[in-house]
């Protein structure tokens, strides 16, 4: 004989929560907390085996089910001293649905089973409350007729509006008793219409009823495509739970509550929740009536003119509170619960991991590390890398009131208002005049970056999350909304519009980088503060990882803010961005537009001091840290100039004529211009470009070495290499230049030279490039636009609908693809390995703040995650999560 | 004791062509012919394994060399009856290099050795001819010197120049004996002032210093560039061959000449060359003297007045016949030899495999199986499928005068001149009226296809042999030359111009697609004629392959081209090309400005039957073979119009506003095209136009299955793939499709689904692709670009950079790159095999028609490979050899 039904209550249970696998989520749940002695309603749970066996069976049960069944409905009746059926104290039941995964609003359920014509009559008697009883009675009617017998329950709304329109009434509480009983003949009547048979009568028939609509909904077809899409196997089947009904609306002596351990918004220690006297679950939530204070305490916080429950039923509360720490440290986290108060008498209904905000779960997570009632690396795991995000950027008062006029992508948190400005001088003009200012452009480009670095936030209208904007948002840590299709920019009106809303240069708007809207005016922002329980998760970070953190840092500001943060070293520091200062892409340009050699070297030689200063700064800032350089990448065209007037001024300045400078531009045009003449290309086309640059970082090098009294650790890395032989070209090159300059100074500079693997095929031969290549930096961004033939600039158009069509789970630019790009990754890291086992590897794609992207980069054997300094925080936590083998909270 | 030297002549010879390894290429192929009792002028060779002794000693030679050496010269001495160093008859010697691989002008020669002051009179006296003497000995001491001593060979010059200008005299040819007799002092004079020693008059001292130098010359630094830049490994070393010198200039019974053993221009089976008496072989290529013919049939057929060698020397003619006779049956490939006549006797210099034209290599692989010489696959093995390209188009007249005024890239074969258009129009209109036309732009799109089917060929200054221009000419069979970078187009004056030339609209200009010239007027061209030849190579090459060649043809024309040079389906028909007819792209544009689906659907509507159409008429040429399908492929924007005019032409007719249509073309502009919103992302954004075509194909296919009485084989192809969750989408979309065409019309069509695997990650994903799609085609072109990361379009800037610097061999998108893009094919076809062993797998890329790539193909075990109509028989050929493990005639 198989054992079908555990049962559970009155201090005890046959299941506990190691047995969700048998009893499902929800029964191994209600197990556990019985087991603990609380006070769980009684009840027993049909196991999943049981489903398995009903569908091998073709939907019949096995003939030992139904007195083991039976015997449980025994069991709750001598646990709670009610009888199912019996009139004057009757035994009600729900009847539940509940998997090994939770599966929300995808089966069903019935409450109140057991209530007849008989019972309902009992039931207004025990509670004293015919309204009550009719209610519950017409509840169950409609619920079960729509479960069990398949009559939708349209039929019946649609009735219980006739009747209380013909009796003038509007809403469900101007029903009294007498409607309801009238109510559930009405429906009575309907049922026996449908379903051609008189509504069931028979408890037991109703709980068979029941019983087969659960174990039937497994198969209907919302199940299977809700089990499709999160690949959830058919054979886990689905566990029933029948479990006896309290009520806490049965007089003044019956409440219902829900409460958590502890604050779930500042993750402080203290008991903390709503109640109700005389109520029903639903009305705590609902909003109808106000619900009361838990504690004295919270009443006298809050200035409540209600009673706390520990002072209108202190016993009760009493057991609550000693429940509720049993729960706290039997599960040794925060919990939410929910319970019910019937007749003086405490019953939990539910306990569950609570939800909490990032700082709560960050002081929690802490706390509990401190009390003792969990180790360190639970505490790592307790807190979700990605929500320190909004403990590092300021955010929107979340009591302010918004006017939202159109949202995008929430592409670098943080908030910010600021007037509208159409371009990056406009930005750095009002900045300097103190005006704080949102720029706005339809996207970004790299001519833009003063002005992104002069306003407060940044909103475009095309682009994804990877966007020049949103890319180089993140890296400053500035607040920037990115595609936000349907605000349309007009550059020469100077105004931006959102449906019949326009908004003209110089008004005021704020965005929020956290969540993507765009609201008008200025909403208030809060600061964050970063507390010294921050402090302690990262030291307790840093100690369990092996990932180490470098930061993606183009400038001093960047690279202070990333040390600040933890970072241990620069993992990508572009050389571009510090060609675009106002004073040095004249120099660049001239370069660009130099008719040969000798033209952009002398071009050259001006940018090279300016260049040394640089590095100079940033190797003083990071002192013994590493530094990667990576030289030059972006395609020339880039740098130049679009309109007639920059082109006469760019012609002059570099002495060339306008129809040089003109051919000059369309010459370097590009179709494609990430697939173009960029990175390591533009090093073999103009060597004298590179050899400019290396010659800058070697020079600084030894400066700040002399400085510090200790060599500095310099890494040039050569961008978008396809083969060997690019990278020896180059590496040729940078090699020659650092003899120069150490026959120049008499000493030689420490450094090494790397590629990044930005393009499948240096993945592929990334065993021949690691012959000469003496580290690897992954530059994920472009390997997943090459390994999907996706410019992320272009994306938006259709990653959102392949997002919404659940062909793609999640944004590659977002989150690394482990099965194809990460492929690339495994194969690039061990061939590169097995050339040079000493090859240093890590990744400084956007991919190296996303804490799911970490995880695979400690699997796939990395030494080291770059990321923007805003994120560097949450990448020690995600790496020091991946050390533990935590995946980081559950995020049900 | 080892053995070092080999000798050979006076019928006999210890090595053979065998011993390539051993005795390098010259010194076994002149042992072979030796072996074969042919008059070779006797020597030796001192083996490459003396050349690894030598450098393992660090440039000592073992003990037992010199004997071997000197014993050598002895056997030279024995056999030709003259002595080293003895002044009344000398033997005079030349030293020269050779090693296993051809290193072309990189390593050293020294000719005449064993003149000394003593010998040259004695050489004067045998030859009767003092000046002849002097010039001899004073070259040698030129050549010596620079070889041996390490003098430049400019001060040589100089001193000859100088001794010219004092003598008032300006040809070498001006010099008598006496001349040369005080120019050898001279240079005795100057080679003591710079190298501090007298000229070594010892023969043996000049023969060790010659041998010295030769052995040295292996680790010049020419020569270990060259063997790095060619994969030469430095351990293969060089051999020395010491040979008699034998002269052509001692008399009227003297002679030299070169010969072909068949015409290498027709490949007629016919002795073919020229000769000279009494002069050296420098002097039948300086063309300073006017060879004669080697045969009366030829001195006739040329109307020459100078006698043949047949007529003048028939005795040694004779001789020669039998000689080349002997050669051609024993090397069983056509020779280009050389030789001398000294004193009325023959010597054999040289035999070589002899260059030929396309024609004369298919004809004499032809004949010579027919002949039994070799059997049918070394003849398949003679012919270089490019080389086809030749004999398919027209080409120019080679005697023809050309001005060129630039070049460009030999985008497609075949020569064509017409007036200059700068537009599609024009050229459609112009080729109305009967005109020859030239289609010229910056770089052509989508939009200028009619104009470039109504031009005779077509001219582009951007874009590389794989841009838009280059692939469709090559699919029509056009001429043309793309990136043509140093002329300019004004398309506002109408005119093109190269350096200070010129021309206008309506003048003409002529295009070699085989070469890349443009030049100016009109050069004459010649049609080429198919040979009964062409077909028995092609029938041998159908025998053995296993390869099966398919075609990209988007039209009947292309269609029916294809089958007639033996295309066995279509392997790629792109649809869009089916848009761009007048007619129909205003149809299109409708539906891409339309404001929704019913708007798509109405145009769509209106598309189907045009499109059912062209399938109608593809299926009924290909009757029973494979069509496969693309589904519509790239942006939308490739569609829209460009220009103000034609933006409110196509408002108009599309029945919206202006500044809808502006926002359109606005919405859908792109930053990297390539990489966007295209493919099947289309698809998934825009289902009905999917549908719409798949019921095109399949009412088609249903029609003319009809017809045939036979099903038709449709392979429906979704472009640009990445993951089994996209293919899937679109595969359910096209069976629904199917399904209601096969309700509607009681008959269900035969099809395939497949996929383009033409990004790197859908290589990687094949396993899961290949569960559902039933047939990859390799779309090399776009997986060339996303695996290297270059766009196609914009790589001539650097990839001909690329070329020239040696950073890359070949340019990727001419021949498959088989270490990363090839391994990407091979993960995919292994990948998709193991899930669905019987998946048909072939290559659709331009890489379809080139020979390596074919041959790779071949390797992976692809079913088919598929190129444009023109290369068709290059497929067959290269599959023909790829089977028969031929990798072509040696192309040296």
């Amino acid at each position: 004989m198989s054992k079908w039904v555990y049962t559970f209550g009155n201090g005890a249970a046959e299941g506990s929560a190691e047995m969700r696998d048998l009893l499902g989520g929800k029964g191994a749940n209600l197990a556990e907390m019985a087991g603990l002695e609380l006070p769980v309603p009684p009840g027993f749970t049909i196991t999943t085996e049981l489903c398995r066996a009903f569908y091998d069976a073709e939907r019949h049960y096995p003939d030992d089910l139904e007195d083991q069944v039976m015997a449980g409905i025994r069991q709750i009746e001598a646990s709670f001293g009610t009888r199912f059926g019996e009139a004057e104290n009757p035994l009600l039941v729900s009847v539940r649905s509940g998997g090994r995964a939770s599966m929300p609003g995808m089966m069903d359920t019935v409450l109140n089973l057991g209530i007849n014509d008989a019972t309902v009559e009992g039931l207004a008697a025990a509670s004293g409350d015919e309204r009550f009883a009719y209610d519950s009675y017409r509840r169950f009617i409609q619920m079960y007729a729509d479960v069990v017998l398949g009559i939708d329950h349209f039929h019946f709304e649609e009735l219980l509006e006739t009747h209380k329109t013909g009796r003038g009434l509007t809403l469900d509480t101007d029903l009294g008793a007498e409607d309801w009983r009238t109510i559930v003949e009405v429906f009575k009547r309907q049922v026996r219409e449908d379903a051609g048979t008189d509504f069931p009568q028979d408890p037991e028939e109703q709980l068979w009823g029941a019983i087969d609509a659960v174990f039937g909904s497994w198969m209907n077809r919302r199940a299977i495509t809700y089990r499709k899409l999160n690949d959830i196997p058919e054979s886990w089947g689905t566990a029933v739970n029948v479990q006896a009904m309290v009520f806490g609306n049965m007089g003044e002596d019956c409440a219902t509550g829900v409460a958590f351990t502890r604050d779930p918004s500042s993750g402080d220690k203290r008991f903390f929740g709503e109640f109700l006297i005389n109520a029903q679950g639903e009305d705590v939530v609902a909003g109808i009536r106000t619900p009361q204070p838990l504690t004295r305490q919270a009443r006298e916080a809050e200035g409540s003119r209600l009673a706390s429950m520990e002072e209108v039923m202190p016993e009760v509360f009493a057991e609550l509170v000693e429940v509720y720490q049993a729960l706290e440290a039997h599960y040794r986290d925060m919990q939410d619960i929910e319970f019910t108060v019937q007749r003086g008498r405490l019953w939990m209904l539910q306990t569950r991991t609570g939800k909490r905000t990032a700082a709560a779960a960050l002081k929690i997570a802490v706390d509990m590390a401190e009390e003792g009632l969990i180790d360190h690396a639970e505490a790592l795991g307790r807190v979700e890398p990605a929500s320190l995000d909004q403990l590092l950027h300021p955010t929107l008062d979340p009591d302010a009131e918004r006017q939202v006029l159109a949202k995008g992508l929430p592409a670098s948190p943080g908030a910010a208002s600021g007037q509208v400005v159409f371009n990056a001088e406009d930005a750095e003009a009002l900045a300097a005049d103190g005006e704080d200012v949102i720029l706005v452009r339809i996207e970004t480009s790299p001519e833009d970056i003063h002005g992104m670095h002069a306003a407060r936030g940044i909103l475009t209208t095309r682009g994804g999350m990877t966007s020049h904007a949103a890319v180089v948002a993140r890296g400053m840590g500035r607040p920037c909304v990115s595609g936000a299709g349907l605000i349309r920019v007009d550059y020469v009106a100077g105004t931006l519009s959102a449906g019949d809303v326009t908004v003209a240069r110089g008004e005021v708007i704020t965005i929020d980088g956290g969540s993507g809207e765009v609201m008008l005016g200025r909403v208030p922002t809060v600061q964050p503060e970063l507390s010294g329980t921050f402090g302690r998760l990262m030291a307790w970070a840093d100690e369990v990882r092996r990932l180490e953190v470098r930061c993606n840092a183009d400038t001093p500001a960047d690279a202070r803010t990333a040390r600040e943060f933890g970072a241990q070293g620069i993992g990508l520091c572009r050389t571009e961005h510090m060609f675009f200062d106002t004073e040095r892409i004249v120099t660049m340009r001239e370069m660009i537009v130099a008719e040969n050699e000798a033209g952009r070297q002398a071009a050259l030689d001006r940018l090279l001091p300016m260049q040394r200063r640089d590095f100079i700064e940033l190797f003083r800032i990071m002192a013994d840290q590493p530094v990667t350089v990576r030289l030059l990448d972006p395609p020339l065209h880039e740098f130049l100039p679009h309109t007639e007037e920059e082109k006469a001024a760019v012609a002059e300045a570099a002495g060339v004529s306008l129809e040089h400078l003109r051919q000059r531009v369309l010459q370097l045009e590009e179709s494609n211009p990430m697939l173009g003449h960029r990175g390591c290309r533009l090093g073999i086309s103009y060597p004298e470009i590179y050899r400019m640059q290396a010659r800058a970082i070697f020079e600084a090098a030894l400066e700040v070495t002399g400085e510090l009294g200790q060599p500095v650790a310099a890494e040039v890395m050569i961008p978008l290499v396809a083969s060997r032989r690019e990278f020896e070209f180059l590496k040729t090159e940078i090699d020659a230049v650092a003899d120069d300059v150490a026959e120049a100074r008499g000493e030689r500079p420490t450094y090494l030279v790397g590629t990044m693997i930005e393009l499948p095929r240096a993945a592929l031969r990334a065993g021949e490039i690691a012959q000469t290549a003496e580290f690897f930096s992954f530059g994920t961004n472009d390997l997943t636009q090459t390994t999907f033939g996706i410019s992320r600039d272009d994306s938006a158009h259709f990653i959102e609908n392949y997002l919404a069509q659940g062909v793609m789970a999640v944004d590659p630019f977002v989150s690394l693809d482990q099965d194809g790009v990460g492929e690339l990754v495994t194969i690039a890291a061990e061939r590169g390995r097995g050339a040079r086992p000493d090859l240093k590897l890590g990744i400084c794609g956007e991919h190296g703040g996303d804490p799911a992207s970490i995880a695979f980069c400690h699997r796939a054997g990395l030494d080291y995650v770059s990321c923007s300094p805003y994120r560097v925080p949450i990448a020690r936590l995600a790496a020091a999560q991946a050390a533990i083998g935590s995946s980081g909270p559950d995020s049900d």
